[in-house]
């Protein structure tokens, strides 16, 4: 198609589906003349991705384009490319947390979880930050309801990884990176929609 | 305290202090003269709501003080308070999607789960656009995934709703609107950490 049909397909602005190729995160099409490149399906689906991340997942363009690079040229490991792609997205830990030698609140909900506690993993970051933040306006997590939280989140979790498809590692390495970044907004929408029916229930109102 | 020891107390530097006075999210200290005020630990926690909200739940400045203002001036009943207060928690719909007069991927989705379907709320519009989002780059959430999902959530949801306060409806505001905003950093950050967890056990690495 060209470039014209894909600005009308996907919604996107001309000037920004020509800015995304200059940046590297939508590939350039194929050039037919001069003037004209032709465009296809595997552009209009990648130019809904880079919306998902940065329009739903809440991604600065900067960060949606380390995920994409991720899926393009993915590390030789599964496990090593999630790292890197769950460190792409928000919330951001302040530069100057970067060298925190310890996670302590992070470190003591894990050992009650009993699940590892590497201070490498991004995620660790941003849960002693949520843990703290609750804590600091006299809300702190208490012990059964961190329990609670950590069973029902691995019951999820479990179906997260039963959906990751292993025919190739390119499509296992898309779809969990994806499945991380797009299935929170869900979950999260969920929780809200979840709080509103039982505090009808409970509280009256609606 | 005066406020010099408010900022060290605090961490956020005195610019900012006085910009949210002037801005109305941070109360006034009591003037004990033409040049002084005093500040008391109510002042602290406040800024570390400021903080908590901003840093870590990712809401713009604006919107931390809609939050702030629902929790200082309720409305009348806790659910009307608590639908006001989740509008204002991010994604943000765009402004073209106010007045699409039908969601009807989160219609579907709340009728196999067995929730109320109110357009009016805010998490509604949200979940539509998160189960857009996933739909556009291929990755549709199936039934048995979001049955499974809204099970979980729904036991999540209850140790939310019984972690309630219920002594004053100024306390159970509070609770209920900081408890969806700050709890949802802890969740996402325990997702991801299961993820890495089971990945981990499951595809090596790690």
């Amino acid at each position: 198609m060209r470039i014209s049909e894909l600005v009308q397909r996907s919604g996107v602005p001309l000037a920004t589906v020509k800015y995304y190729i200059r940046e590297g995160l939508l590939m350039p099409g194929e050039t037919t003349s001069a003037t004209q490149a032709r465009y296809s399906e595997a552009h209009v689906r990648r130019l809904n991705l880079i919306r998902a991340l940065t329009d739903v997942a809440g991604l600065p363009l900067q960060k949606a384009g380390i995920v994409i690079g991720l899926i393009d040229h993915p590390q030789p490991n599964l496990f090593d490319t999630l790292g890197k792609a769950v460190a792409a997205l928000p919330p951001y830990a302040d530069a100057g947390e970067a060298d925190a030698p310890d996670y302590p609140r992070a470190k003591a909900a894990l050992e009650k979880l009993g699940q590892v506690y590497d201070p490498q993993y991004a995620a660790v970051a941003q849960l002693e930050r949520a843990l703290a933040a609750a804590a600091s306006v006299g809300m702190a997590i208490s012990d059964e309801r961190l329990l609670g939280y950590g069973e029902q989140i691995m019951r999820i979790t479990e179906f997260d990884i039963d959906a990751v498809p292993t025919d190739t590692v390119h499509d296992a390495i898309e779809h969990s990176v994806l499945g991380t970044a797009l299935y929170e907004p869900i979950i999260l929408a969920m929780r809200r929609l979840a709080h509103q029916d039982l505090a009808a229930r409970r509280f009256g109102g609606g």
